[in-house]
């Protein structure tokens, strides 16, 4: 075999193993979705051994971080890629961090739906219903964005941030005259609010899954950036 | 000059790159130190000045964040680096991650010490107390085995964790007890919850960094074990 055909090989066998990297992460982020869909259900429909399902579901996005993330470092070790395939490499290693802490979001979700034990009707249901529907779709468009490698929606992503903030503050402001009205409403509100504080930080999470894929593409770093400054480094041409 | 000299005087450079990581690494860890530091004097002295310095330091420390991981991201694409060194660059830029989130767990004890405006004899003094020493020295321990590169005080650091959790769930029922006890104490009981809830991040975010100097030193990724099992790793000969 001369040289040329080794090096066609091993640059064949690179991109399979890179292929194969960014599949793990989609599946990984299809199971993390699932979580955190049936952590929301089992919440909202009281369903106990949904939850612990999810709960013991946990273990398994665990184990996949773990596998990507020593997937990442061989080929890193092996190939010593640079540009883009790097980035890549090193986009991947943090995506994965995001999705473990999603998942682990999902979980506290489920072990508030096992705590609070059918107490849909004293939460604020309307406006946490609409949290929901934002964080979900967050989530589900940067994975997207990931599968189709553009960011050309991450405007429109992380700009939801603030949507949920509001909605999060409004849902505190709910909370807590629950519990001004009667003391015996405080232990369960706190509860709730541990389960909104879940929701709000998976937007945090997807939108930090946005950011390192505006790395990745771009090669630019927009982690800290207030949402106008972001915008203004995707338009700008590659 | 011949190639022998070449090499040396590349792989010279190469080790004083990484030297100069190691040292940013420990210069931002010592500035989130004083930021946890400060915030928690301005709470606890009721100093919004200081509080006000430690909101507007934060930059610094999402700036340092930002350097840092491009500093580590050229020297893989450069050197590429294999076995011990990539590791560490890998390390590194995870830590770096873990330091940002413990300053912005700093800035928000600022922002609670601004908002609770002297509160501090409604608070449990204490528990609190106790819990802050804990977190300050499980922070203050992993940045000192970062610095000498050994994992030896890894089990005793990340074992106060359970303290911590312990003192956590301590202090959330005194404040339920008071917030049950007159309900215009709600709101602010809300705001210390928020406080000592960033104090138990910090804790967690010390042990993750923990656990990545293990990875470092060890190779071995030990994430989402328990606390027996890390021991077990650490105690493996390399």
């Amino acid at each position: 075999m001369d040289k040329s055909k080794i090096s066609h090989h091993i640059s064949e066998q690179f991109n399979k193993d890179l292929e194969d990297v960014r599949n793990k992460v989609l599946a990984m982020g299809g199971l993390v979705e699932q979580q955190l869909e049936q952590a929301i259900e089992a919440l909202l429909s009281c369903n106990v051994e949904l939850a612990e399902q999810v709960i013991s579901q946990d273990r398994q996005i665990d184990a996949l971080e773990t596998a990507i993330d020593l997937e990442c470092t061989q080929i890193l070790a092996l190939r010593q890629p640079a540009a883009f395939d790097l980035r890549l490499l090193l986009a991947v290693i943090k995506i994965i961090h995001e999705l473990e802490r999603i998942g682990d979001k999902a979980k506290r979700i489920a072990d508030m739906a096992i705590k609070l034990d059918c107490v849909v009707n004293n939460m604020p249901r309307h406006e946490m219903d609409h949290m929901i529907d934002l964080v979900k779709s967050m989530l589900d468009h940067a994975l997207d964005a990931f599968a189709r490698m553009t960011v050309e929606d991450v405007p429109e992503i992380t700009g939801r941030v603030e949507k949920v903030d509001r909605e999060y503050d409004n849902i505190v402001r709910l909370l807590i005259t629950h519990m001004m009205e009667d003391p015996r409403n405080i232990t369960r509100s706190l509860d709730i609010l541990t389960t909104v504080r879940a929701l709000e930080r998976i937007g945090d999470h997807s939108r930090y899954i946005c950011e390192h894929l505006v790395f990745m593409i771009k090669g630019e770093n927009v982690r800290h950036l207030t949402q106008e400054e972001l915008v203004e480094k995707i338009k700008k041409p590659l």
